[in-house]
């Protein structure tokens, strides 16, 4: 007698019918246009990688007859994101549209019509993150968001595996690719704070109003996510202590480098008996040459894990830009699939 | 109409029969005892986070009067191996006796007799990979190894999931923590190569026979792994061109430092078209200081892995030790539960 439950692996069957992942896009611009192009590349292979076909069924933009880089069929474009985030022969919505709204109605509105949600959304995620989820409880579908925090580093996932059968005692990271851009173009070429905000906007990597990276808010967002999945509790980013990278000059940079440190904007987080919590910010800290954080330049983000059995989990890889954001977002498609 | 054949979450059943897995553990050394400390440890908590109760069956050593510093009950300690690893109440075997045999001979009976099997054992597996795997398939039964590369780090896990949508252009790593901490503490502190070697030895990171270590056949065993993962072929270690660091002395290392450079021991892969497949290698290289290589100390390994989409990605954590290369064969386990 067999005391298992836990099944076996099952015979090959017979040709069973093929599986399609009907994906709804919202949102054609930098993030966008990534995910068009990977779902693209890989739409012959996907099946035999996945388990599934996965079919781009419809794309909302905002300017329709827009001239675009990538190739999209042009009949499944609209301008109509409500009709593409309700529509009931869609599975998955995909929100890159990113901001505030419509964002955040359309991805409340597509969990309400049970899609699974796959956003980058970090802004409307962090102050958002238990009504979604409750909502994706209710509606029984899935909301993922590995893209929202590091782009193209699996950190969401790598922390959940992690929390299945160790413990994380902190987090350490530096989870903001813009400000990291300027502060390492300060150190490396000893330019001013001004100088290289300019050269981090012409890179595309800075919003027009740059405040959310500068003041450290954006570092917060995506901190107050990571703190959810580490520790297990809603924290908002307006609860984290934030210090940006607006007060650090040239000066205070190379006078650290004199000491054999390089400044770098780091978000922490720890969980603490003692202040009956968990202890968080984001601010510029002096970090040794040494240190794997001072290797971490431009768009690269990195993050630091110390768990108890494992011990230190280190997690590198690019933060911002097109294909590495958007190759995060079909990471989480593989999920639903999966799930 | 829905049109998707993807799942919904399926609503909250009744009470379900409760799931047991039950292990069957070879060997109680370093690795396997951090094994049964983790399983007693996570006892209590399995069944909610891994969906499954996880019991330590039966665990086989050499000698079964021996003091152990683990709990492990009694009346589970049994001098016979095969009975274990045949035993019909047993789901999965971790093998992690290590060395060639009875090892290879084990493990292959575990998966003849439809046991999951999770081994550490790369010394077996870089050169049966090919019939192990096509062993595994016959029977129907998972064979998982995430400790057998890089201890800690779920570096396996991560190139398999980057390649369902992704394609890894090349490998490179510090794989063997041993050389590491060698390498480390001869150019950390000034010491000679002998020195450093009896250091390591005393710490626990070298065999009596340190030969696979320094000879860089260790890294290219792990090598062999990770290009079967990464590029899809069967490679033997006995094919990659390995130098070891036994003619590394303390003169290279401090020469290499004073143009800004340390020295590591680099395990690479790339594949290569114009030559009709992979270049491999295991060889000491020169690393520039700010490079992540260069911060990787001690017993710690670090994985870098070029990806089309994704771009770079960096994975590092400790590559030896009982509890971080436990944690893999744990996280292995619940893979078992989770496929």
């Amino acid at each position: 007698m067999e005391s298992t439950l836990i099944p076996r692996l099952s015979p090959i069957a017979g040709v069973k019918r093929r599986r399609i992942l009907r994906i709804g896009l919202l949102g054609l611009g930098v993030v966008g246009s990534g995910v068009a192009h990977i779902l693209d590349a890989i739409h012959s292979t996907a099946y035999a990688q996945c388990g599934a076909e996965i079919e781009l069924a419809a794309v909302a933009v905002l300017h329709k007859e827009k001239q675009r880089a990538v190739r999209v069929p042009h009949n499944i474009i609209t301008n109509d994101a409500w009709s593409v985030a309700t529509d009931p022969e869609i599975d998955v919505i995909i929100e890159v549209i990113g901001g505030e709204e419509p964002a955040r109605s359309l991805m409340r509105e597509a969990l309400n019509t049970g899609h699974h949600v796959i956003t980058a959304n970090k802004l409307v995620l962090s102050s958002a993150l238990s009504s979604f989820h409750a909502l994706a409880r209710v509606n029984r579908v899935q909301l993922l968001y590995e893209a929202a925090v590091c782009g193209s580093i699996p950190v969401l996932r790598s922390i959940n595996m992690l929390r299945q059968t160790d413990e994380i005692i902190s987090l350490r990271g530096i989870v903001n690719g813009s400000t990291n851009y300027i502060l390492t173009a300060m150190a490396q070429r000893g330019i001013s704070r001004d100088e290289a905000i300019a050269e981090a906007r012409a890179a595309g990597f800075l919003e027009a109003d740059p405040t959310l990276d500068l003041s450290g808010a954006d570092a917060a967002q995506k901190l107050a996510i990571l703190i959810h999945h580490a520790f297990g509790e809603y924290v908002l980013p307006n609860e984290i202590e934030t210090i940006g990278i607006t007060n650090i000059s040239h000066s205070d940079i190379a006078d650290a480098q004199r000491r054999g440190f390089t400044v770098k904007l780091v978000a922490s987080a720890i969980r603490s008996e003692r202040c009956g919590g968990i202890i968080a910010r984001v601010a510029p800290e002096e970090i040794p040459f040494d240190h794997p954080f001072a290797s971490t330049n431009n768009e690269l983000n990195t993050i630091e894990l110390q768990t108890r059995y494992a011990g230190p989990q280190l997690l590198s890889g690019k933060g911002a830009g097109s294909l590495p954001t958007a190759s995060a977002i079909i990471g989480d498609v593989v999920r639903v699939i999966r799930l």
